[in-house]
């Protein structure tokens, strides 16, 4: 295993299509292992979710492009896991 | 195992039927593995319940039927996990 | 396995007879594994006990009659799990 | 395994017999496996006491009967756990 | 293995002789396993210092005269574990 | 395994080239394992990083040149750790 | 396994020569398993560190020699671990 193995995303989403329709198909890309998909905040709207994709040389361009087949947009990459190894990040004093 | 693998739900229902009656039901349907339903809050009428279900291939759309037979109203889906892997959210500087 | 797998109660009961002998009771039932009972409040007369049941196909109204049998009362059924497996419930974004 | 098999008892004790001597004598008692004695409050002429006992159908009586020995008093039995498996208290949104 | 399993000291010391030196004596005690010092505070001429000592039937006894001979004093005795099994104290709704 | 095992940096970058390649590139360097790479802060022109790298005998000055091909710059190296084995920080009365 | 098995230190430093070095440097001394090096504060001139070192009949001497050598000095021994096993500090009812 290599490349990206882990993407925290924190996305802003239309209500429809569902999100329970993006996270299966998050889930069923090539080299994708599993996504959880957690709701921050509901307006009348849109959506505020973190998701969370772990799995193998995880292609970002193309997670990016389903996203906005589903009317959504990547606000921030908050935690990025690359390498034969998932890192946890280290707590330290700076924190 | 693929397709949803579990769901949190946050639901409102009325009294009864009872919500022992409701975790069990919920418990034997296909592809459900195990059911944790926890009472959040408690008011004359009805009750706001926390209800995390974990399976392979859940069927969303039979769980809120099942629901409905129960007089019960999903408010939000605040979890999902997709995927052959079941992931858990990281916690980033952004939590 | 299946049915309900474990119980979360809240429970108002008198001094007597003696917690010790309520546990002891509850986890001698049919499929009962363990019993954890917890002192809540303690009050001139009464007290309010958490107790969790854990087992195989638990039996909700033969524990409310042994309940019953010591004058207890159960005020809130606050968790319930189901199923083959014991599903614990998850942290959201909305906790 | 069966019976009680964990008892926490909230204790007040005076200074002498010391506690080292309490916790190797509840220790050494018949289905006792080992004996947590923690220091809670010290006063001038008593200290109030924690104590943990597990062990495999413990006997209560006769407990109460040591602590009384070392001029101890049982304040409140603060948990209780029976049954073949040591079951923890869950923690629910009603804690 | 039974007898005095593990001490929680809450120990008043001058600086000399060093605190290295006293968890090495301590360490080679006849059966002591390991022995944690924690530095609590320091003052001008003395520390206040938390030591954890484990093994197997402990000698208070011998282990406060070492102290003695260290200058030392135990203000406290904040935990006790004795008996065949290492119990560590459980939180309950009273802590 | 030897040398430096692990480093946490705390890193400021302009948002291009992104830090999905940065990530990537870090995780492909000889003795790299494996590279978290976590978002602090998003300024207009600028982000704060935390990057944890785990390797074996992890060169320094070659990760300090990669970030720097990047146009970042290593504000402080929060936490290294060296030897044959991954020593965490331990939690003492001084934190 | 005996002696010194860990030692947690309050450490003031000058910027020079680089943390880097010094906990390669620890690392490579005889008994020395691995070392933790984490940035507490800092200053214009100076940074305080805490240094964990883990390994086997660590000598408390030949390390504060080290320290030396890089203008260091001991603030405090915030942790002694010694003997045949790791003890960890008990959390009690006094901390």
């Amino acid at each position: 295993m290599a490349g990206l193995r882990r993407l925290v995303l924190d996305v802003l989403k239309p209500h429809e299509p569902s999100n329970v329709l993006l996270a299966v198909k998050l889930s069923e890309m090539e080299n994708v292992e599993g996504v959880n998909l957690l709701l921050r905040e509901m307006d009348q709207n849109t959506e505020t979710l973190k998701i969370t994709i772990v799995g193998d040389n995880l292609n970002f361009d193309k997670i990016r492009k389903i996203l906005e087949e589903f009317g959504a947009v990547i606000h921030s990459v908050d935690e990025i896991v690359a390498g034969r190894k998932i890192v946890e990040s280290v707590k330290t004093e700076q924190d």
